[in-house]
């Protein structure tokens, strides 16, 4: 009995000592992240000297190109790139739409949905159909929505805490509703930005055509156009009111590009990895600096940070600046296979791609009531100095979602920032540098440090 | 025995109960501030078409009058006006400042601190000395403080995960740094202005000179251009430096102003009151959007929610919209003497003077280890889907201080939003409408009036 209790003893002193060597640690790494970090100035680079870099273009070769030295630059134990072919969508010239009532053109703002078919040269005339969801699409059926072009104007449920859920909810028209439309004999289609806000700006973004449906040209409006073409449908008869669009986008043949990954080799366990990762693409219209420069800049500053705070790692660690998430994820899904080829061991993949915004948490995907209760134990104290520690279940995101394929056993966890802006900006010219604010990337970076330094050293299995 | 237990369920299943009522109710109150919220289109009202509102100014006189009418249109059951005397400091002419060296001229971006005198017309030229903090002053002493002008550099520590921490740290310069300097000698002050942000904007704010103090002028530089003189005071020798700057202001007769108050009047015991409020007033150099137009419009929020959920408060409510916050606080000091003098019960106050941002949750002033540890038990469940749960210890406001003296029983509580943007833009041009979102607002004015229905429901004697 004496001995037992000694052992206890022992043990939770052990614990006692561990938790506040990793106070100490975590500390360290919001010092380093706060007062020398790098990733704001690295992703004003990226922004204003490369800008925008759509999967294919000249603008995403140039940045895999800048990425690879920066990250060669901190002395990266290994830095390399991952070849991956990706689709090569281009918008063209900027697209032009009116509402047209009898003698009346309204110009409104609109922008071609990725991966949308450009209309024929001189654009499409036809009457419009609103919708609010793909339900209403297919109780107004064929005999209603043939020859017409689709409004898909359901609104942004405000009631969301979190504005991502908003954004799942409305975005499914944006994802399925052309496609939708398509079926039913539609000649194109106008879906509302998926915003909370209410201005002049189209958000853009992917959508799909299911295998074997006619394409129909897909764009976005902005939200306020959205209102004023409902209002308008609601007051005329319907025949009154027509719609023109004209967008010149095009699918070329794929193009041969990578994925960007610095490396820290670890020092117990080389073949183990822990993934922290964000995009490198984003879209044409702006910069990308919340989607996703500021992940990616962020990944490479959690391995900057270990080595500036002189941490060296038990397993080995990845930055992975994936090429292609925006329209194909590509880059997702060849990590995800080499991962598996090369026989590595895969702990964790932390996925930063909801912008560079003041931390919450993290969630877990698939994580059991236990595991979150044990994490929670375990972890959640050492993050609440900082205001990170809201650690629940949930997505983990799209480029290391395939990981979960091949590596049945990785945890795959997304970072969580604040999440009402993030919206707002997402897909319009409005996603540039300005809109970053410094202090909140750098606590990012230093809260998912925070994540992959305890994972490393204590693992997943509490 | 048996009777026993039976109590005990029913009182569980009575606290159960009122949980799920509680929860209901508060989901209640962010639908309708988040579906059919007003404080975003009252503050673009406030911002637009008022503008800048420091005591004294037309500005304030405007956004008196106008708050009392937006409230008596809400039919609150009391909208009223509590005269105060307040200080009527003006900027005047845009100052004007430059580096000296040698021959040539390096202007450079200041703004006069509150309350500060201004300079002789001519201005003042003298040579510099650059402190960091207070102490250095001190050993430096009259010998080689006497004649010159102090420039006070001290930075903003990066390192606090808070703001306001920062801000506090290095704001005592501003404070009370003219004031020290002038002990010494010194013919003027130049402050490195408090915020955590690089760049070309002087934050001006109050400065209080100590009692028999000889006066001497004060403004802030911008955080870029102390850099910028401070390495030209590394690299060159002191006499060929010298500083030049002309401002002026002045301290005209106080001037009779109001807070405006709006109040919902209790159920059951209506001499007993909850306060939330912000300030009216605001610095003279931009909207006071943030600082402090989003906490007033919070306040009035508050009831307007109320009264459109239906809602009815067992205690008085009370939104107050103070006037005077920033260069004396008479309104916080009159509405305290008031509340004593007329016999009121008050349960607690709530400021909202930390801007618009997401809401983290609320401090409570000088509360014991064992009332954080009852509100989190009772309370951070409800609050937590939202986000806004965390409950510490911590300051309540300037504003509310007062009642503190007046009404010793009182439990004053300061909302935390996030505060990582705050302090780039308090106290400069750049505090404009603009530079709020819309749903972070709303989610402040929620989360008080959350709060504010448990203290109405439950009291604060856990």
């Amino acid at each position: 009995m004496k001995n037992f209790l000694f052992i206890l003893i022992i043990l939770s002193t052990g614990a006692i000592c561990s938790k506040a060597q990793d106070s100490v640690q975590i500390r360290k790494f919001y010092d380093e992240a706060l007062v020398n970090g790098q990733c704001y100035e690295n992703l004003r680079y990226l922004c204003k000297n490369i800008g925008q870099r759509l999967s294919g273009s000249a603008g995403a070769a140039k940045s895999v190109e800048w990425s690879k030295k920066l990250m060669e630059g901190y002395g990266f134990d290994r830095v390399y790139l991952q070849e991956v072919m990706v689709p090569h969508w281009v918008r063209g010239a900027k697209e032009q739409a009116y509402i047209i009532d009898g003698k009346k053109k309204i110009a409104v703002p609109i922008a071609a949905l990725g991966m949308s078919i450009g209309t024929p040269a001189a654009g499409i005339t036809a009457n419009i159909v609103e919708v609010r969801s793909l339900k209403e699409l297919d109780d107004l059926g064929e005999s209603v929505i043939k020859g017409k072009i689709v409004f898909f104007n359901g609104p942004f449920d405000q009631r969301f805490i979190e504005t991502g859920a908003g954004y799942g909810a409305a975005g499914i028209q944006r994802f399925a509703g052309p496609s939708a439309a398509a079926k039913y004999g539609a000649v194109g289609a106008i879906v509302r930005s998926i915003t909370p806000a209410l201005d002049d700006y189209p958000h853009t973004g992917g959508t799909v055509y299911a295998d074997g449906v006619t394409k129909i040209p897909a764009a976005a409006i902005s939200t306020l156009a959205a209102n004023k073409l409902s209002n308008m449908l609601r007051l005329r008869k319907l025949p009154l009111i027509k719609f023109y669009f004209k967008q010149s986008c095009q699918t070329l043949p794929d193009v041969k590009s990578y994925n960007v990954i610095g490396e820290i080799k670890g020092s117990e366990n080389p073949n183990k990895f822990i993934t922290v990762g964000g995009h490198l693409d984003s879209w044409d219209l702006a910069e990308g600096a919340h989607d996703d420069g500021t992940g990616v800049m962020q990944s490479a500053e959690v391995l900057r940070i270990f080595k500036a705070t002189g941490y060296r790692p038990k397993n080995s660690i990845r930055a992975v600046f994936f090429m292609n998430e925006e329209n194909g994820h590509k880059g997702g899904i060849k990590y995800a296979e080499l991962a598996a080829a090369n026989k590595e061991e895969h702990i964790a993949a932390i996925e930063t791609d909801e912008g560079g915004f003041t931390p919450r948490g993290f969630s877990f995907q698939g994580a059991s009531a236990s595991f979150l209760k044990d994490i929670n134990k375990n972890w959640k104290g050492l993050l609440e100095p900082y205001e990170a520690d809201r650690l629940v279940a949930g997505g983990g995101g799209t480029d290391i979602g395939p990981l979960k394929e091949t590596i049945p056993s990785i945890m795959l966890i997304g970072f969580r920032p604040d999440s009402q802006r993030y919206f707002d900006i997402h897909h319009t010219p409005n996603d540039v540098f300005e809109n970053v604010n410094k202090r909140e990337l750098e606590l990012g970076a230093a809260a998912i440090t925070a994540l992959v330094y305890l994972i490393d050293q204590h693992g997943l299995n509490f």
